[in-house]
Order: structure tokens, then sequence, then C-alpha cells
């Protein structure tokens, strides 16, 4: 019997028609799908897919360990996760190698700091892994804002919103055009970054970029609370003949 | 009669099925296909929807003016383009007020360093323009590499090789993860600057990207001449549990 592969596949940033053909066909004909989620959650890879599985399609959940009582900084939290990475990957590895193809569903694009990369690195050199690149939550966030992200010689820098608060207002000061990703309970420290910088009043908000819940604000008209689904962006300014 | 809309279909980085399913029904059902072009060449954007265009689809290939005669720095460059750029937006505005749709075909994303944005501006006061995000060329590219591009909370910035050699050469050294694209003739400039950031050996270049002619090398192995459609990466390196 052969052996399967794991399809590491974008999903892109929400909206089911701005999948890739190639992906639309990989979730609709699977009938291993497998895809993280927060426990008693429904998990926002599988809420995208929600109508396409096919009827035999056997779903793995890959629930995160609830981490709560372990602080991030904390080397045991490392040691949780990379646990369960492992864990999730020889899942994956005993289905592959009893011959069945597993469809693993990615938020935006597989490889642009996603959870699939933590399984890609523990499966490629035992079976084969294809990964289905995808729109990225920033393209679908620029998007929905109705204005062009970077013109010209522009330059784009793109930040965690979870590095500490001097960081980034040095990195926001320096840059054309700017994305922000994993917010949510660093709204704050943004915005004081932000502000630090001079540049608060150019943000935009953008959450759920092309899901039905999607909104678009100037962050300086926006409230305290964002969801871990949000972006902050910057426009450049570049050259426009 | 009621006004047509103008379409920027993003169509990814070149592989059809890495076309979205929005833009893949937009592709083939439209009536009016406009895209840019060099003289005497097919175009890029025109060469990915090869075999998709409906049977009835006119064509309206935007051709770029002859610019060599006069140098980038000339102002006056900056005005040949500008009046090209308005006649082609009037050309597709007189389309629309006749009631017709209009499909614009746009390399990888439209609005992360595209060409439709030129006509976006002059356009969406007057007709309705609807956007259609896309994988960009990048994605596609660090996805050929086989390795993520960015991990945990790397800083990811986008670089021009238009760009000033020494500007070039602070901002790689001070960067986690690197996309750099507009390659083509300032590949030696560009490996100046990678040199003196002292991450020549980190960094690779693909060619094509996710279309048939792709080629992945590392760029200290890759020879001296490289095409337009090339984009160098550095992967970050950052935390993976
Ligand atoms: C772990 S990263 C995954 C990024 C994803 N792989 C991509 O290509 O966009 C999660 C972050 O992506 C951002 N994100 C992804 N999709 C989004 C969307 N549709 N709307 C808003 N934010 C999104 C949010 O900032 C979120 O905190
Ligand atoms: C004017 S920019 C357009 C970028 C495009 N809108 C995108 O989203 O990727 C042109 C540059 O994009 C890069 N590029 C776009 N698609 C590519 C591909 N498939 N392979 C290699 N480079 C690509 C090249 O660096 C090229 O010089």
């Amino acid at each position: 019997m052969s052996v399967g592969t794991v399809h590491g596949v974008g999903l892109g940033p929400g909206a089911q028609d701005l999948m890739s053909v190639r992906a639309d066909r990989l979730v609709r004909s699977a009938r291993h799908v497998a895809y993280f989620r927060k426990a008693g959650r429904s998990g926002q890879a599988r809420a995208i897919v929600e109508g396409m599985l096919h009827p035999d399609a056997v779903e793995i959940p890959m629930e995160y360990p609830v981490t709560t009582e372990i602080p991030l900084s904390d080397p045991r939290y490392n040691a949780v996760l990379s646990g369960f990475y492992t864990a999730c990957a020889d899942h994956l590895l005993a289905l592959a190698q009893s011959g069945a193809d597993v469809v693993v569903l990615c938020e935006g694009d597989p490889f642009f700091y996603g959870s699939f990369m933590h399984l890609y690195t523990r499966l490629k050199a035992a079976v084969p892994v294809a990964v289905v690149p995808a729109i990225t939550g920033m393209s679908g966030a620029w998007t929905a804002t109705g204005q062009p992200i970077t013109w010209g010689d522009d330059v784009l820098t793109v930040l965690m919103a979870t590095l500490p608060e001097d960081v980034l207002a040095t990195r926001i000061a320096a840059t054309d055009a700017l994305v922000v990703m994993k917010i949510g309970r660093n709204l704050s420290k943004l915005k004081r970054a932000l502000h630090a910088a001079g540049r608060l009043e150019e943000a935009w908000i953008v959450e759920y970029a092309q899901m039905p819940q999607q909104r678009v604000q100037r962050l300086s008209e926006a409230g305290a609370v964002t969801p871990y689904f949000s972006i902050v962006l910057i426009h450049g300014q570049g050259r426009r003949p």
C-alpha cells in the first residue's frame, strides 16, 4: 500500500470563494480533514469550510492544550506546546503511513506565521507533505480598506503585536507601509507604540477581514477591545504617476 | 441602462489553480478583459489565463509606452506614464458607462505594488470598482522554497530592489525575514547590499514562482542574470516550539 500525502491547505482570509481552485478541490474531496482549534471552540479554519466537506470526511480536530495556568515566558509553556505538536504530527503520520491523504486546514497562507509549520517541520522528512499557498489575512485586510497598501518603492514592515512596546514604536516609525497582526490583548500597547511613533492617526484596523463579521475602522475611532482576528495597517504613500 | 463594474482581479503567482474561485469565475465569464503588457510582449497576466477566456471575450491590451529614451529620474518619464494610465482609465470608464463589466487582469494581489492601483485611483470616484485579492508572488515564492517565511514574532520586511544600495543594506541588516521584489537589472546591487549586511549566504532566489519555468536556488549559487519575475528572500528563524 502506498503512503498518503499530508496537504497543508491555505484557505485564505475567510470567504469561501477566495479559496484557490486547488484548495477548493482538495477540501471538497478530502476524506481526512484536520484542523487546530481552542478547546470548546469550533475553530476559525473549520468555520471557513462549513458546508464544503464530503459527507464521508473524518474530522480530526487538534485542540490546543489549555495553558492559562502556565505563563508564556515559562519554559514549560514551550514544552507543553512542543509535545502537543509532536502528538498531532504523530497522529497524521500514522494516517499517512496507512495510505490515507490528509488535508490540514490553515487560515490564510500556511507558511506565513501559521501553526501548520510546526507539523510541517515534524513531518516533512517522514511523509510527502504538499503546501498550498493562499491569500493572506493581510491581503484580505488591505483590500477591505479600499486602499492599496504599497506603491512604487515603499518599504512594507510586518510586525506581531506581541513584540515589546519600544520595538514596535521604533519599527513603526521607520517604515512606509505597516501591517500588524496578533493584536487581541496587545491592542493598547500597540496604540501607545503607534502614538509614540507619531502615526496613530494613519492607522486602520480591520476585524475579521473577508468574513461576514468584517469591520473596517480608523484605529483612532475604534473601541478598546478587538478580537484575535484583527489586523492594523498603515497604507504606504509612495510614488504614483 | 445601468453602469458596469470594473473588476481588478488578482490572478495569484501564476498557476491557474492558484487563482481564487471568485477570480476563476470572473475570468471565465468576462466579455471585456483588459491587461497591461510591454509593447511586443504577450504580457504575464494574459499568459496566466491562457485557455480560460470566453470565446466572445474582447481583449483590451494596455501597452506601456516605450520609454527607453527618457531616464527614470526625468520628470517627463512620470508625465508620460501618468498620461498613459489616464488614457487607459478613460477607455475602461467609457466601457463601464456603456453598461459593460470589465475584468482587469492583475499579477499577484492587485493592491500590493500593482499597476492596477493607478487605474483604481482614477476610476473609483466615477464607476463601481471591485477588487479581488489574490495570492501574492511572494507567497508563491516562499512556498516554492519549501520553508516557512516567518515564525513566532519574526519581523518581515518587504523591499523593492530599485531602492538605493545603502538603504537596502541597512534594511536587510535590521530584519528577521526578508522579501525583495523588482529585481531584474538590480541584481548585482542587491547582492552587494546583502553582502554588506552579512546576509548573502542566507538568501534564496525564486524565478517565476508557481509558473512552469519556476526555478529555486540559493542566491550565492545563482547566475548574474535574473528576470523581472524573480523574488529574493531570507527565511525568518523565530520561535518554534
Ligand atoms: C497565527 S497568524 C496566522 C496568519 C495567517 N497564516 C495568514 O496568512 O494571514 C494569526 C493572525 O493573522 C491575522 N489574520 C489572519 N486572517 C485574518 C482575517 N481574515 N482578518 C483579520 N485578521 C486576520 C490576525 O492578526 C491573527 O492574529
Ligand atoms: C509590480 S510588482 C507586482 C506584485 C504583485 N502585485 C504581487 O502581489 O506579487 C512585480 C514584482 O512582483 C514579483 N513577482 C510577482 N509574481 C511573481 C512570481 N510568480 N514569481 C516571481 N516574482 C514575482 C517580482 O519581484 C516582480 O518584479
